[in-house]
Formats: structure tokens, C-alpha cells, sequence
């Protein structure tokens, strides 16, 4: 895959998934907390120890996995222990990243569950559970490839400035590549596309009794605090493992 | 539940799911038909004869019911043959609907594949099959939970009108009965607002490349040819079941 291919095929699926993950937090938000869902044990021995969305992402990533989702190099799966593919191997278009292991969805899932819901989700809890926890698992998913998709990112720019990066990738300096890459134009833009999204998507047309919480300010937060940090976190580590 | 607690419960679900429908909507439009995810067998004898598309349903169907979705009396599954729950039954507030069977999840499936998905889906087949299959799942629950809300709708409806639809209950008139109960006005407002919905969710913003098929005219379609006659279906097989 060339440069400027690259470039423009990751920036759209990057614009996408902004209205997946804008979508998704509406949803989810139509939910009370419900933190039990989130307290492992909460619902005794029969989940193997985990909460109830932990249980209903592994299961579901155990079928993902057997229709051989994470055999793509933009998915990557919150649970290592899963069964092999059912379906033969797709021949994906050879991927344009090298070989790594980078992978931080436990980080993903502890500020989603411990930062994201809190912040868009009355408090209390309303007995949907079921609703909850599958639409928590869609958001986790989403936010998962929004944020390892800075690998597509990284590698990108790593074509663009192969003379700048290389040394700072030698010398494994974290903050020192975080500072080189990071591009604040383009996160501005990405700011106020998001409170653009999230201004059109968010309002109550038709009425419908919730008090509205995904506002555009809390999307922007939720972008400029987490995903975008993350996001550029999966850049430097998957910097740091490349072959330079 | 007393009659205008049910009306107005009822009406919120409704408009509520009409969000998670259009969004369902525009998600699995940014893929292609990939029409091979709707094939029996397709992909070999290792999904049990069923599609991916079923296989997935079916799965996840197993994962939900263990997570006791169906005993919720507003969820009905496409599949009979599912796990009992692990969790411990939750108490549900008193179910204001009377015993009945009905379930038209086969009928709302073949619409779904054979009319709906190659009406907002481009042609063709862009390799897309685990998204396109998940975000099936989702839009075909949530058709399903719009469709027999019907259930709600008709006890509301008999309540409130029990002296006119007891007779034709007893008569066994479906036309009659379907005349009866059907609300022009109430029809037209959805239908309105649906089409207001889409307008303003489906805005293109800030770029992306598809070109776009959920347009306000599709939903509304979608909504008039299927959605709300399914639902009046519902409607009526419910009456008929019901105990005058």
C-alpha cells in the first residue's frame, strides 16, 4: 500500500468510527449506571468470576474470534484466550504494518468502564442490564479499533519522516516521540468535527423522556481526554516495537 | 399497569427505538449487500447449515438467552432452541400483557435480508462480512423488539376499546380487525418524524467517502412498507390469542 493511500483509507475509517462510537454513546446513555454490571462476581460463580459485561464481551469475542474477527490487523480482542477460526483464513490485502504486539485494551476497558460511563449515564440503576451490558460491549469494541488504529497512524507518519523518527525510536524515548508525532492541528479538527457530530446527532427530536447527557462538550471531553491520548499512546509503543 | 401509564411507556419505547433503528440503519449501510453473509452454507459445514448471518444470531442469541433476555416479555428470539439462564430470574414488574405465542421473527428476517439490507446497502461485495453480519444482528433485534411491541400497543388498544374489539376478537377477522385498530393519524406522525430523523442522523459531516442510502425517503419506506404493518400484525395475531 502506498503512502497517500494509506493516509487517506486510515483517515476514513477513523471519520467512521466517529459516528459509531457518537452513536453508540447515545445509546448507552439511554441506560441508568446500573454499576452492578460492571462488579465482578456481582452475579455469583456462574460468569467464571468476571462481571456481566466482562462475561458478554468474552463470549462474544469468543464468536468473533471463531468467525475470525481478530485475524485482521485492526482488531484486536480484550480476551487472549480464544478458540481458533471456524471459517478459513480471509486473504486480507497484505497489511501495510509490521509485525507487533501491542495491544491496550485493558487500559481501554478500565477508563470506558471507570471514566466513560460514569460521565454519560444518570446515576443509579434502572434493571436493564441485558441492554447495557451489549450495548457497553458495542462501545467497547468501537473505541478498541478507534484507538489501535493509531498503528495505521504511526506507520503512516513513520513513511512521512523516517529521518526524524528513527533516532527517537532508538533511543526508546517516549515523550520525546509523543511530542514529535503529535499533530495538534489535526486534533483540533478532530475536536470540533466531534462537537459538530455530536451536536447534530444528539438532539431529542420527537420527544422521548431522558434527560440528555451526550453532550457535545462531554463527547469533546471524552475525545481530548482519552481517546486521542490513547490513541497517540498505541502510536509511540507501536513505534517503539517497529523494525526501523 | 393502569391504561395511561402502558400508553405512554409504550409510546416512549417506540420513539426510543427509532433512534437505534436509523443508527443501525447508517451503520450497516457503510458496507456493502455482501450477499454471501445471507447464503446457507456458504461458508461450509462448519455454521451448521446456517448462514453466517444466522450463525451469528444464533450464537449470540445462546449468549443473550443465558443472560435471561427472553424472559423479558417485550424480547422475542429467532431461534427456539437456546440455553435456560444462568442468572437467577429477575423479577419483572408484572407483565401487562396476557399469555400468547406470538413471535413473527421468521417473517422479520426474510424482509430484513431480502428487502431491506439491498435497499440501503451498496451493491456488490467489499469483504466486510464480520461488521456487516454484526451490525445485522443488531438492526434485526431491534426490528424485532418494534415490531411485537405491537403486543403493547394492542393490550393498550383493548383496554381502552374493549366493547368495539371483543366481537371481532370472537369473530376471528383479521381485515376487520386490522381496519379497527388502525390509527391514520398516529401512522402519519411516525412517519413524520422518522423521516425528520433521518434527515438530521444522516448527515454526511466532516467527510467520508460512501455514498449515501439512508436517505430520509428509505426510512420513511422502510418504516410504511414493513415496520408498521409488521407491527399491525403483530397487533392482531396478539388480539386474537387474547383472552376476551
Amino acid at each position: 500500500m502506498d503512502k497517500q493511500l494509506l493516509l487517506s483509507s486510515t483517515r476514513n475509517v477513523l471519520i467512521r468510527l466517529e459516528e459509531t462510537i457518537i452513536f453508540g454513546l447515545i445509546e448507552r446513555a439511554q441506560f441508568a449506571l446500573n454499576k452492578v454490571i460492571y462488579e465482578k462476581g456481582a452475579f455469583g460463580s456462574e460468569l467464571s468470576g468476571e462481571s456481566l459485561v466482562g462475561y458478554l464481551l468474552h463470549e462474544t469475542e469468543k464468536i468473533h474470534a471463531r468467525m475470525r474477527r481478530y485475524t485482521s490487523p485492526d482488531e484486536h480482542p480484550f480476551f487472549a484466550d480464544l478458540p481458533v477460526p471456524l471459517l478459513p483464513a480471509l486473504v486480507f490485502s497484505e497489511s501495510p504494518l509490521q509485525p507487533n504486539a501491542v495491544n491496550i485494551n485493558a487500559e481501554i476497558r478500565a477508563v470506558y468502564e471507570q471514566q466513560i460511563v460514569p460521565l454519560i449515564c444518570a446515576p443509579g440503576d434502572d434493571g436493564q442490564y441485558g441492554s447495557s451490558s451489549v450495548s457497553d460491549v458495542m462501545l467497547l469494541q468501537a473505541i478498541s479499533k478507534r484507538v489501535h488504529y493509531g498503528k495505521f497512524v504511526a506507520e503512516s507518519k513513520y513513511r512521512d519522516r523516517e529521518a526524524v523518527l528513527k533516532p527517537l525510536m532508538k533511543n526508546m524515548d517516549r515523550e520525546d516521540l509523543a511530542r514529535t508525532i503529535t499533530d495538534e492541528a489535526v486534533e483540533a479538527q478532530v475536536l470540533e468535527r466531534v462537537r459538530l457530530k455530536a451536536q447534530t446527532y444528539g438532539q431529542q427530536l420527537g420527544g422521548g423522556q431522558t434527560d440528555f447527557r451526550v453532550t457535545p462538550d462531554i463527547v469533546q471531553r471524552i475525545y481530548a481526554d482519552w481517546i486521542i491520548p490513547l490513541n497517540k499512546k498505541v502510536q509511540v509503543e507501536y513505534l517503539l516495537q517497529r523494525n526501523p
